[in-house]
């Protein structure tokens, strides 16, 4: 069983009492309440030691940024604005608690640039290996909030920066598109949003999945995206800069779909880099138009938790 | 450095700035957040495997309703009525997912009969041991928050059942004192509420803590609240039966501090267990009074997490 369809076992088992509270359920990169006429999000991501750091590559502080960037990635894909978050860790009781500080410096560093409270969580000593859980409370507070399910066909996709190769740096360095959501909801037809975190083939994939349609991606649009880290990963892999774009994950940009065509966005408030990939279709599957104009399914080759 | 001291510090360096958002942050059994006027309650409670629970000892069903159940006994804590939980795990690759399903079937049946929708979390796949950890949203809902602080001199200190040898069986079945909770408060003066996780000792500590202020434990009130598990331990174990139940951990009752003497709490709209077991003081510190007559400490011996 693998991780889709165990979260959709998971909805069914789950989610399956309709209850007035619950807007959005699993499935969603976060979930919506409604608590007495109150909008309110909800969400959670967890990082395991040995499996999305090394402690011996990146410092204490890079993992707490991460551990509450992750979160604020999902928030940025609802365009919601953070609340609190609470922070639940297991650490090795051979831990030094300086490292511990060090992880808790990150995580308020970014808590500060993004305005959103720690409040609370638990602690745990005796695992093997670090183990952080974040949840996150937001609030549409007047925009959004955006769905991954409300991507219409016709409308156009767009990416808010340069894709692949985050594994070189970025996946701890990446800022989380919080403000960027913002302003593309409050200031464009933003149909449906998703942020990049398992690989744009595997994301791209959940949100057409969620709105019911397909995806035409363009591979001379593609080319625009492509970051230099992962031209300089191909070099390494052998593996086209393309694919990296495609594949590789941990970019925590969005993936926005628009009721409107390049040439017809305005200009924004503030600059905000949105580059058009594609365009949503009435069909299944996601497809790539090559630059000799053939037409091939985007196999999902993300990030597989399971 | 204890947990408590590095909770010290992580107070200072996160909660150190002013949030008008913020109206309880960490420390007490849950966070208070004012969201545009709504009152919501955060908290979240992180189980490992090898430290909270055997996996060879006990069912995945039975820790998943404890997962769900130590958040909801912060929740009693508050008097607060559960909104919607989030479930983040980390699971070893060879954990079978008919395991993990067992272990959700235990989480959504303790979610249904407190009316609590699971709407979301996180998973992963690939570290040591079974980690799960549970975000808990709240409201008052009319009733309460009750806070740790609120103790007064002159009030009443209550438990809401019988107290220790909770690792025989209770701190697997125990029942989240969600609607004793909202009863009590809804109905008497309940200035301070905590639930009995580390041990009454530890605790009762960090009520009068919080409150700023003693308390005087009356050793013949305590006789009435050792439970028939703490006598049975206290065979196997040598110490008394009163050891375990100021000591032992995960009862998972409340400690209530309420402005009645026992002969003024007028009868409850439905029956509800409520044990005198002393009085807050205004004086620092815990004390035993004997049934000699005696007055001697109380040092907190309960379960201490780093």
């Amino acid at each position: 069983m693998d991780e889709w369809t165990f979260i959709n076992w998971l909805r069914e088992h789950a989610g399956r009492r309709s209850d007035p509270r619950v807007k959005v359920g699993i499935g969603d990169d976060m979930a919506i309440l409604d608590l007495a006429g109150q909008t309110v999000l909800l969400g959670s991501d967890m990082l395991v030691e040995g499996i999305h750091f090394d402690l011996g590559k990146v410092s204490a502080r890079q993992i707490g940024r991460k551990a509450l960037g992750v979160c604020l990635s999902d928030c940025a894909a609802m365009a919601a604005e953070p609340s609190a978050a609470l922070v639940s860790f297991s650490k090795p009781k051979s831990m030094p608690v300086d490292v511990l500080q060090q992880f808790y410096e990150g995580l308020v560093e970014i808590a500060d640039e993004f305005d959103c409270p720690l409040v609370g969580g638990d602690s745990c000593a005796g695992s093997d290996q670090l183990v952080v859980d974040v949840a996150l409370l937001a609030v549409s507070n007047g925009v959004g909030p955006v769905l991954r399910s409300g991507a219409t066909p016709g409308d156009w996709l767009y990416v808010t920066g340069k894709l692949g190769g985050s594994i070189l740096e970025k996946h701890f360095s990446f800022v989380p598109r919080i403000r960027e959501a913002r302003r593309l909801t409050a200031n464009l037809p933003v149909h449906a949003m998703i942020d990049l975190s398992d690989g744009m083939s595997v994301d791209v994939q959940h949100l057409c999945r969620e709105s019911h349609c397909g995806a035409e991606l363009t591979e001379t649009l593609l080319e625009n995206v492509i970051s230099p880290a992962a031209r300089q990963l191909s070099d390494r892999t052998g593996r086209s800069p393309l694919d990296h774009a495609l594949n590789d994950g941990e970019d925590f940009e969005l993936l926005v779909a628009i009721g409107l065509a390049p040439q017809d966005v305005p200009a924004l408030p503030e600059k905000t880099d949105l580059f058009p990939v594609g365009k949503v279709i009435d069909a299944q599957g996601v497809h790539l138009v090559t630059q000799a104009g053939t037409r091939r399914p985007v196999p999902p080759r993300g990030y597989r938790h399971f």
